[in-house]
């Protein structure tokens, strides 16, 4: 069911993978356990789906500091992974996408009805598996960032178009649409595990600089290669208005360009937004915001420092700067 | 903010009537506290929105059976609301409704997407406030609710115009559409409120049967009526391929007449559905159907024998009264 994954992140994963293979047996498990066979095909398409897993390696990779139950955390890292299918689920749903990892999306396969409740299903089963651990404090935590990543999307919405936001409005909103996940993930990982409050803070703070590389790369690559290669139109964020990292800094380099006034001045036109993307592409803006990931990349390692240098500490470094070096 | 409700209404909330208005209090400081404008603007339009608080009530007086921390049973009861607000949000945006309890809903005003959004944000929200009592049984109860609504709304939608559907799948789907929040709300104030377990026990079956028969009676008021006082086409639900207990129950008694025989062999008529109608309204089902939910009543009100009888009890046996015989 796992994709093909390149020799690196197979490396990465290594020191997990036996867990991860169970946290995959645990998703499998849950479809063959729905009925009847209607909801059991759709949300088996949603879930079998594939995708790196990324988040669940994060919680499984951050357990490994300490002797730990390993049934819980795999219990935590499926109910990561399950939070995160709901969430593209609702997604696809509300962006209208009909491909998501080169299959057809729920949305488009069974209509927004039941894309929409399926979501609610998969949302709320995710929080079963939390109940699960028992743990409040990781119960807690996995409500916020339910909360946070329904905020960080609603708040995307409501800023389309709106060149007056700030580079720090940028920062906390992929905080909550994406570094929350992540830190909740890394964070939970290591409360179960059983480590010292000091070592939980540390890698729920490489799980939160983790996250923001992970997105301010994504964003990166929304700009970058041809309409063939993304399967979008490049630069699709912008040209949805939805401005990111390499746009709010074009527009801090260059405010006296004209496109620049005429898209602060209110305009929306598809020829105005479709001549930003040609410049930031052949500007020196992508760099600087590569420099960007890169310093959370840093943040995320640094965060590590006080671990022992074992397998799993040194996945956790590699994951960084695979994020961070990744080209999908 | 409380519509106006009428006088039985009143006396049977009377015993819980300032821990009601605590609620209500914290569904609005929840609004104020949201920020930007924006997002506070959607989320207190779908919060402020009315309705009769049904659910939290029942929480709310299942609790009154032992000496107890009211912040606990206040936060179980918020919680219990927000929830039944965000499925509303959802059913309102995937069923394409422009109008609830008289206003616009969140999906005909702000579209969709945020309708989806923020539906997700009031659930994970919801979800908090349960964290918030710290008590792990009541939160693996109440995500187990959000599953089964999913699970309702999305088997209600798997089975429009299956004939061969019985009245025991309706009875299943309405408990998980609608009994599984009422047991949920009477459980979890019982146990929050620290009664042994068989007074728990009591209270959740209690809170199934009211719910089960609420439902039914939604049910038979699809039937009722005409299209004017309803707000919408009267028979809405069958005409839409949504059967319920009068449709089943008429399938059941007239098997050889022709229309059902034709639905049974899969016509979607609207002109068949339409007569099916009329002569469920004409035939003695109705009165069937009102006798199932009165047998529900009385096991809801069989269920609570056990206490003694004191304000709380007669209003939750009032509550059980008064919903099967309700006109809206």
């Amino acid at each position: 069911m796992v994709d093909v994954l390149d020799k690196r992140i197979q490396q990465i994963y290594e020191p997990v993978q036996g867990e991860l293979d169970e946290v995959v047996e645990a998703l499998r498990r849950l479809v063959s356990q729905t009925g009847p066979a209607s909801e059991a095909g759709v949300l088996g398409h949603a879930m079998m789906s594939g995708g790196k897993k990324l988040r669940p390696v994060v919680t499984l990779l951050a357990s490994q500091f300490h002797p730990h139950d390993r049934n819980l955390t795999i219990t935590m890292a499926t109910a990561v992974e399950l939070l995160h299918i709901a969430s593209l689920i609702h997604d696809d749903t509300v962006d209208e996408s009909t491909i998501r990892r080169g299959r057809a999306t729920v949305s488009s396969l069974w209509g927004g009805k039941v894309a929409v409740l399926l979501g609610d299903y998969v949302f709320a089963t995710s929080a079963t598996y939390v109940c699960d651990t028992g743990n409040v404090r990781v119960i807690r935590r996995f409500s916020g960032a339910i909360m946070e990543l329904a905020k960080g999307e609603l708040s995307e919405h409501f800023s389309t178009h709106d060149w007056h936001q700030t580079v720090a409005d940028y920062e906390e909103r992929i905080y909550n649409k994406t570094a929350s996940l992540f830190s909740t993930a890394s964070e939970c990982g290591a409360v179960l595990s059983g480590v010292p409050e000091p070592d939980c803070h540390a890698l729920k703070a490489y799980g939160y600089a983790l996250g923001m590389a992970f997105q301010v790369m994504d964003d990166i690559l929304d700009f970058q290669g041809t309409e063939a290669e993304l399967g979008k139109p490049v630069g699709n964020d912008l040209l949805h208005g939805t401005l990111t990292l390499p746009a709010l800094l074009f527009a801090q380099r260059y405010p006296t360009e004209p496109v620049v006034q005429r898209l602060k001045n209110g305009s929306r036109e598809t020829e105005d937004l479709q001549q930003v993307v040609e410049m930031v592409r052949n500007s020196t803006v992508i760099d600087e915001t590569l420099a960007f990931a890169d310093r959370y990349r840093d943040q995320a390692c640094g965060a590590l420092h006080r671990f022992e240098r074992n397998r799993a500490r040194g996945s956790l470094e590699e994951l960084a700067d695979y994020t961070t070096s990744r080209r999908t």
